[in-house]
């Protein structure tokens, strides 16, 4: 297959492109993309970016992350903001993609683990992640062309333990190998409109 | 209790507030309240309703609704408007509403079925019914002073069947009366965090 991996130079994306390389072509895009620069808070630099790569079976999103947040000031704006790159930014991959996206490709986004498991400071972390799980239901039945989506909810992933592990106290990493793995069976099964809770 | 309905003049905030009245003292707000006017659209509007009703027990928001969608032609731009209403109306309820209501009240929202079960046309209030489950999870561990927060995820309920039936052909509608003694368990009840799926 010829996959389309956005947010390939991130924690989450360096080691799924690297396993997905073993069988598959692989198209590394970012900001800063190796194979194609994009930035997912422009609805137009997604259109380009499908226009430059051509065919492309499948397109897995590990790009973004979101601010904390402090609930007692927290503001529609302050939402909004975080909303653009993990939510609009993957919403616009599947919405502008469905037009480029070869026939029964599939679509992969990346939510997390606060759309069911409160944790203090991620509100808008929370929002995001469950509005995707509900677009991901939803798109599933109304792509075309055997079109498939799903999405995987990550909890901490072992490799960012260092990093913020004191923030969520308590929370039990998931392996990278486990996290991965989901990934690899979103692209290469033949489900849509599942929500993969990689939960450790 | 002294219990602010936004949103009474509705389909379901008519009964919701004649069988709340049996019991406590009802404000009815909406764009053109009985009460109070509100506009959920406006934060400022928000504000002002809240410094104007005083002391409030409990806030059930039973107001907006969402447009149908064409997922082929679905836009960012689109889900932004119909968010505006139903999803940051009602967080901005909650969020303003975290510094105006009495010690221990309670905030119920009204999210819907499309969170969990997909049904064609209905992308825009997926998202928004799942972001909002998301974010009663997460606000019911944030509020301050011991505030509650929950929300009903109605069906379609029967009293609409005939209006939008039609568009929903084998969605089985929930009974009115199961529908409101589903909102005045979360007034009246103690849970915190709980989704009520009042899905018939
Ligand atoms: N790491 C975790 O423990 C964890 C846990 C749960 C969920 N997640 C979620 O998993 C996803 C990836 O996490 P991560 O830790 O791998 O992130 P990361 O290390 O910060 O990497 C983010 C990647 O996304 C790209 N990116 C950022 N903004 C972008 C934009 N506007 N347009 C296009 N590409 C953009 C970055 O490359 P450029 O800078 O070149 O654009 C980078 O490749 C996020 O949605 C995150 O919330 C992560
Ligand atoms: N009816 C159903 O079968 C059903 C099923 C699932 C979910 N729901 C949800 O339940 C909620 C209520 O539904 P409904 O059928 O009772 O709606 P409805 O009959 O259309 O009533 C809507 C109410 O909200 C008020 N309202 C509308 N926009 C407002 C705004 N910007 N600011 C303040 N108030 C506003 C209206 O009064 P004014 O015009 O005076 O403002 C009216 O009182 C909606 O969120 C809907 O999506 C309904």
């Amino acid at each position: 297959m010829r996959i389309l991996v956005v947010g390939a130079s991130g924690t989450i994306g360096r080691p799924l492109c690297a396993e997905l390389a073993t069988r598959h072509e692989v198209i590394a895009a970012g900001r800063s993309g190796r194979d194609v620069a994009v930035d997912v808070t422009e609805a137009e630099s997604i259109e380009q970016m499908y226009r430059r790569v051509g065919h492309v079976d499948a397109c897995i999103c590990v790009a973004a992350s979101g601010a904390l947040d402090h609930f007692a000031d927290l503001t529609e704006a302050a939402l909004l903001k975080n909303m653009r790159g993990k939510l609009f930014g993957q919403i616009n991959l599947v919405l502008i993609g469905q037009r480029y996206l070869a026939n029964n490709g599939s679509f992969t986004l990346t939510s997390g683990i606060f759309a069911d498991e409160a944790w203090p400071r991620v509100t808008g972390g929370a929002v995001i992640s469950g509005g995707l799980h509900s677009f991901v239901l939803s798109a599933a039945i109304e792509l075309p062309r055997g079109l498939r989506i799903n999405a995987v909810s990550p909890t901490m992933v072992a490799d960012s333990a260092e990093e913020f592990g004191e923030l969520f106290p308590g929370m039990k990493p998931v392996a990278m190998d486990s996290l991965i793995a989901a990934y690899v069976d979103c692209v290469e099964g033949s489900g849509t409109g599942t929500i993969v809770k990689a939960y450790g």
